[in-house]
């Protein structure tokens, strides 16, 4: 059975996120994601290897892609056209960082943890989502690993959650979807721990610069906002896998 | 809700099949299939524009992928290998092929139904679920195009399913899934109408070669399959959308 | 010299075929084949690897290409453009399947034979003949490493040739060039061994689909020509090479 | 010559800062700048089109590179290994959206202003530097476009420059060179205006996750830094062109 | 009928030369040359188009390529690793720049002669065979041009062939074969005309530096050469197509 | 400080010369020539390995690229567009050759030199100032080894030093700048040692092939700027670097 949260939305309101553990029969740990609309699957490969510039120590790392009609118009398919964009690029070296950041590599041994972060239903925010989701099936493959014996005590050292920020219409916003992103100034995105600790922040003036002020009115919604994603992961890794 | 069907599992029996329409937001016609523990994700999204050397009728085609940890064990993204695989490449031709099958292209009118079949999970037979799948989602882009006033009439001249059969234990065996598969001296993808006849027919020999006596009872085996698969799509359309 | 074998041409009949052994100078086995005006370079070269997934057995694998010129039309350049078509890789993997089933694997012990059909004009048929003409060219490679005392005995258990067949006007016709495939309403390459067993059998309905009678009619028609074809390439090895 | 400012060192104050204009003979608009040992050649091109998807306004794009041996030991070329890296990817993107807040994009009219960042020699710092040159390259492109009479006043409507801040050994500290850059815990790259608002905040933790007060720290710095070099690019400006 | 010139070989004898005009059914002029081994397959094909920056005027290119097994050693397929290597590129350029010398492209109208020169066979000269052979590929393209009467007059004004020449042991050499060229020194390829002209001069030491009289050496041996060559071009073409 | 030489230009001198060695702080050897208006960086890498044909010697390799704006117009980025062009990787192979020209590389030992070519600001000439700019970069790379004690003995067996030669209004010209070359209907560049013999000689007809007689002018013009280049060469090195 998914774990659900469905809250009312104000414009300091998550949308209603969904976790949906064991949602893949392959992967030692997955997690389908949804955040209103947006719906991603997140599957955890536990991989006896590491690169090799990380030799000596664990390795996590993640690849993100869209389906190509996950979004309201039909995006061209990446492998057709035989490169990913920078975008794709980018997101997955910050999902990767954000989850690398959860870890204590050394604890983790040598070896990977691959994230593979599929956005199936796109509408905003699906990059902080994968990051949310991905936690997720990541600490089911650590589970995975602790019950396989090949690893005595748990790697994972903090939750990560991510969600987005902006300013629409001159206010804060938390957790923009697709229409409201369109709209706004400012997007910032913010990865943090159960520590409310920062992993990420990232800040971008889509029209006119934020002030100081704005960045902080940003970054406390953000806080609120991770704080309770953090609790729905926390209540959906409290029940048994199905 | 989505249209289920549970069968027995005997050596002429099919999987449970189950296709759930509109499982996607945005596109015009959408359907995630499942055939046992194999489940396609099939959507058809509507380009008014065709291809250069098919102008002035319709277009049909297709694109097919799976998610890299679909699999037993992870495999690579092809986005991020930078080209697709001879068998992705195959497998999508042969998609197009049969559903281009299905439709009087005249009737479509000069605009394209883009056909993509994303394997979610894998565990055998995917080329033939995303066929049985697309038909249902480019069965509901035609109702969209027709619902948007954009045809008069349905441009739909057959239903086209698939089906793998194959010989295992020197026995004619229904609809392989990844255990049998591997197990298989002859592989067959069959691809029939509603009117019994063949739109496809793709035999293999795995190991040894395949007599005339044997192709019979595979073909046999196969209509029996395609039958009941043709069965599920007409209860699938028969209900309303969600 | 060349062996030719010329034949009248009705509907159930071959093409003049033409297999000239030992066209190529460096390559451990070689073949031009003729199959009207569809030209055919097959050459064989032994490698004494095998791909890391095959090690403690033997392999036998296939490239295909068309020289740009060698259709009515110029084709772009696959190395120019960067990639191989979908096309060329279904075919050069039907290829290496069909010359597989012609080999005891593990008797050929852990080397490859790596072999290469190029188009040098085209004019239907192309992949058939590169099937046919490939054994004789992998024949000959397989008796210069009994020559070399590489191998004892020879891994090759069976002929294996191939011929399209397909409905044109209604009939069955055998042997499609250019012209002929361009009418035909269903397409059918059909590859068989000796033993008169299927190694491949790929059917097509280009426009209306097929009946299960047509089906019989077009294989039986394909038996036929494949049994000519074993004879040309029985003849063929029969002679000393130049 | 080339205007320089060379500050004394502490960890809240920049390296020496030197940029040279009119660099390159060809471009419309050139800027070397030097941040300590770090090298980076800006060139603003205009290109009198738009992208298909901004018709109707101005567009101002960014790309950036290192040479192979910019570094301490040698890095592939990328155009050799065929594709840019994520890296490259992300900080191009990057240039690009912090120069467009610098522009009023409908009065610069429909043409492209292109920013090639190249770097000659990295010491750190190369993509703030580049946003910092860049921003001088593009006011060179302006200055062309008005003594053409190609527009009729700037499109410029502030200056932009950017600095990078980390915290190392548990302090802020300024303008992170590549022995810095190693052992910094948080790394934080800023751009801002000279009204002292912000373009873009990138804040990631390399090893533990870092604090509110922190990040509020790192702000302040940056802010200063950021006065600093908009107070270098004014003085460039100021003298006339060789 | 092939036109064929054998001649006894040494040191300053060309090879046996062999050229066979229309060769290809389907190219509007093809030759297939022989050098000794060497065995090239040129084709001309005619595209009633020109690149952009050729409007007004016409164009004449190549592309080259080796099969596979064309050599010794069976060397990978360019299409196969996805691009065309520095030493391919270098010679298609060369043999494109040789036959646009051989034309006046104003008088050729606005259309492309695309020559395509695969090289079936490899043993030293390639580039070389090629050139000579493409010309005649040429020549039969333009005579096609008038047959179809798209043209009134010739754009050709005057032949063109290409030899190469080295010092082995100590000595000049005409025409290399592989052997030989595996021991030069000095490695010439020289492009000329029928009035005894420079085309192209292309001298590169392998190890020693060559000296000025040795140049002189060369260059004489090359034009005896080449005016064999021509001459064999003459009496090919002097002959009516089969 | 650099060494400038500059001489009077007559259609028989050559530009200003001017290298400046040591530009690059992290390379085993660099120098920035400048030629006029062309600047290429060179750089010399010292790698501890060679490729695997070269095993048991020393190896000299090349790549040469062009910063997008270097140009008049800006020419795309050849790594963005995912592949060096023919021009880019025939240059490449002319600088490696030439380089090796001048090393005993067996003495080199098993290690690469590899050779980066950048240029800055291009204005003609830009490979034969790759060149000889090379030269002195591979010259400082050895004198590193040198003081590294890692070879006893330098490798370096003789000066190798380029320029291009023309016919323009059907006279000789030394040293082609970028307006001279567009006129020019005859181009040789020429790369010959200080004992006056040749490494490379590639002479190309632009429009009219050119006489015996116009070549010996050319190689005469040619040789006296080469030694010109090797004077500014021997009094580059004479300085110590700074």
């Amino acid at each position: 059975m998914p774990t659900t949260v469905a809250a009312p939305r104000t414009s300091d309101a998550l949308r209603p996120v969904r976790i949906t553990r064991g949602w893949s029969a392959h992967a030692e740990g997955s997690a389908l994601i949804e955040c209103g609309a947006t719906r991603v699957l997140c599957t955890a490969s536990v991989d006896e290897k590491v690169p090799p510039h990380r030799r000596g120590s664990g390795w996590v790392t993640a690849e993100y892609a869209m389906l190509p009609r996950a979004t309201h118009t039909r995006g061209e398919r990446e492998a057709a056209r035989g490169r990913q964009s920078g975008r794709t690029q980018e997101i997955q070296r910050l999902i990767g960082r954000s989850l690398r950041a959860a870890f204590d590599l050394d604890a983790l041994g040598e070896r990977t943890i691959q994230l593979d972060c599929d956005v199936l239903q796109a509408d905003g925010g699906t990059r902080c989502a994968a990051i949310t989701g991905a936690w997720v099936a990541a600490h089911d493959a650590v589970q995975w690993l602790l019950a396989q014996k090949k690893i005595a005590t748990s790697p994972l050292r903090a939750h990560v959650a991510a969600v987005s920020v902006g300013i629409a219409g001159g206010r804060p916003v938390l957790d923009l979807d697709y229409a409201l992103d369109s709209t706004c100034a400012t997007d910032m995105n913010v990865v943090m721990t159960d520590a409310g600790e920062f992993v990420e922040v990232q800040g971008t003036a889509e029209g006119a610069p934020f002030t100081h002020a704005q960045l902080l009115a940003l970054l406390e919604l953000a806080a609120r906002g991770v704080r309770q994603l953090i609790d729905v992961q926390r209540r959906a890794i409290a029940t048994p896998l199905p």
